[in-house]
């Protein structure tokens, strides 16, 4: 059994780009993974595609553009989790010693669904009464800012972090700083979040090469990161009492992948998490254990989770300004971290950054319950 | 490294089901799987859903619906191969010892779609200049009746083999058998083929239970079915010359799945494979070596493909048949085939069937050149 390594990164600037075809957003982050790793097309054995709202063959579509046809194609919907699924799958394949080389895209264009919240499955009863995304994690903001005393301007604090990590990030969507006082005047969407503490709706692609050792040892120019864990969860069903400020799905998901990776919270240097509103990033410090049940917003205030914090949370800027075409998000995180950890980030580079994390989760109640949860410990 | 063993099947029978949610009629398929192998749902590790237009989250839906929560969902979407590139997967995880069983589920719901052919990518280009599948599969057969004198009461035979099938088949969606002079008297769809020899559209839905071989001595209260072969492939780019009468993709596969497998033409008793239009189950008795090239109408005449002849093929009734509930389709296959294999088919039984084929192939260029293309070969 190899180890899965990752040799190459890539993606397509995410922002909107609504005139052009799906494909032809995501097939130079692919090129420009395949560089990165100094790879040839034609030594690429499997592909693994993640695209929520991308229609069928997404992956096979735009793999056509680049002539990269004739392998196996697999395409990967699981809502904002779905191109971390994709490499999920990439990731057991080359550990089981089916490939030695892999390519995971993550491609999506919401542009071409208009404005307004993601439609849902018919199932989705919760969405059907109004529940769509902004009014659950509101829900969850409201409840912990009863349960702990968060203020309003903690909350507009996590915006104003990862507005001003994006504005270091070329692959931003949003590229300008924002004040405390800009977040809270910014017009109200679901109390208590204003339109600064949402994320984005875009357009982008990422693209990932995962190798085994003895692939990465013969293409990987820069050095290889290594894989220590890939974890994929879905929610359990709880009817009755749902604790509103624990997301049990990343609680799970969280201790699965620190359990594989042989790694603790303490080890991690940085993290991209699923900041789709303001309120997720503070819960998900507690969720994998960066800080205390209830102490997020002083951990945030503290500068702890800032780049040369204890550990540099979404130090791309995060959904809230890297953006969040759904699918592509979770290879996004991954294209991030790599690049942290080789040491190429320029003025948002966290220090000495060793051991990273990505998550993305979704699908269902604000990603909490249900839905799908991947996490990737990555490693220099 | 474990072998790969089906050791339950069910399925929802193919049909109309307008008023039903998705989830409602893929989870009887799944609690029929369940109790076939005598399995409790919660010794379940993963599964993964194919669904080609079922939208956001299916796996999570359909398994939420019967309190299967908290394990790896993970949705794949291959236009006609999705099901069956989710065993693919399964297999995969099964044989590289990383979960011991794994459920696959195939879900489509074709009338949410309202009438007419299948959207396609806004890529795909041939589909936008009016090359849908039907004027797709006709063309391919009118060269095959211009270089090797086929026949149209050779090519209506087809329909009325898979329709005789189908009238033995309880999960079939058409039950009625039909002549040659009523195949070829139904209205004109796309010339040669009159509606009896295209698919019908519907909704469905399959499930199998994929173990590894300590899972399977555990739970397989029937004889497991070893999984030889689970081959995916995609199309490769072909500008120029096209062969319309040999599809690449399936050529190809075949090969790549008998050389896995250890098998060749003459050891397969019964073939599943993707009869869209009758049209190509003639050119895949070609493809997978049953006959020579030009020799498929003489060989479906002389009764070489009926249920008791050389090789069974699509003994189900096939896709002209059963019906073709897009994503369903790779799985429903499965589910035939492992029947078969296990003597439980009755009216259609396959005399001593020991080694069956199952082929799902499709996506772009009518399942021919681009797209994807997943073979099984499975043997008792």
């Amino acid at each position: 059994m190899s180890q899965a390594n990752i040799i190459g990164v890539g993606m397509t600037r995410f922002g909107k780009y609504p005139e052009s075809h799906l494909a032809d957003i995501a097939w130079p982050a692919v090129k420009s993974a395949l560089a990165d790793a100094g790879i040839e097309p034609g030594a690429i054995q499997a592909a693994y595609c993640g695209s929520a709202l991308g229609g069928m063959m997404v992956g096979q579509s735009i793999l056509a553009r680049i002539g990269m046809t004739g392998i196996p194609i697999t395409n990967v919907e699981n809502a904002c989790s779905s191109s971390s699924t994709a490499l999920q799958q990439a990731v057991m394949a080359v550990r089981a010693g089916k490939y030695d080389t892999v390519l995971v895209i993550g491609a999506e264009k919401l542009t071409a669904l208009g404005g307004g919240t993601l439609p849902l499955n018919e199932d989705d009863w919760e969405a059907s009464q109004g529940m769509v995304m902004p009014a659950l994690y509101a829900m969850r903001a409201m409840r912990y800012m009863h349960d702990y005393g968060l203020t309003r301007e903690q909350l507009a604090l996590v915006s104003v972090k990862n507005r001003a990590n994006g504005a270091k990030n070329p692959d931003a969507q949003m590229q300008k700083p924002v004040t405390v006082e800009e977040v809270l005047a910014s017009r109200p969407v679901a109390d208590p979040f204003t339109l600064l503490q949402c994320c984005p709706t875009g357009d982008g692609a990422a693209a990932i090469i995962v190798a085994s050792d003895k692939a990465a040892k013969k293409y990987a120019g820069k050095h290889p990161i290594r894989v220590l864990a890939s974890d994929l969860t879905s929610g359990r069903f709880t009817p009755g009492f749902r604790d509103m400020t624990s997301p049990e799905i990343t609680v799970r998901g969280s201790a699965e992948a620190y359990e594989e990776a042989g790694v603790g919270p303490q080890d991690i240097n940085l993290a991209e998490v699923h900041d789709a509103f303001s309120i997720a990033e503070l819960i998900y410090y507690e969720a994998f254990g960066f800080c205390a049940r209830g102490e997020a917003g002083a951990f945030l205030e503290s500068g702890a989770s800032a780049i040369n914090g204890k550990v540099a949370v979404n130090p791309s800027g995060g959904l809230l300004a890297k953006g969040h075409p759904v699918g592509a998000t979770g290879a996004a995180q991954v294209v991030e971290v790599v690049r942290q950890l080789r040491g190429e980030c320029g003025a948002r580079q966290v220090p000495d950054a060793k051991v990273g994390l990505t998550h993305a989760t979704g699908g269902g109640l604000a990603g909490f319950d249900h839905g799908a949860c991947s996490i990737h410990i990555l490693a220099r």
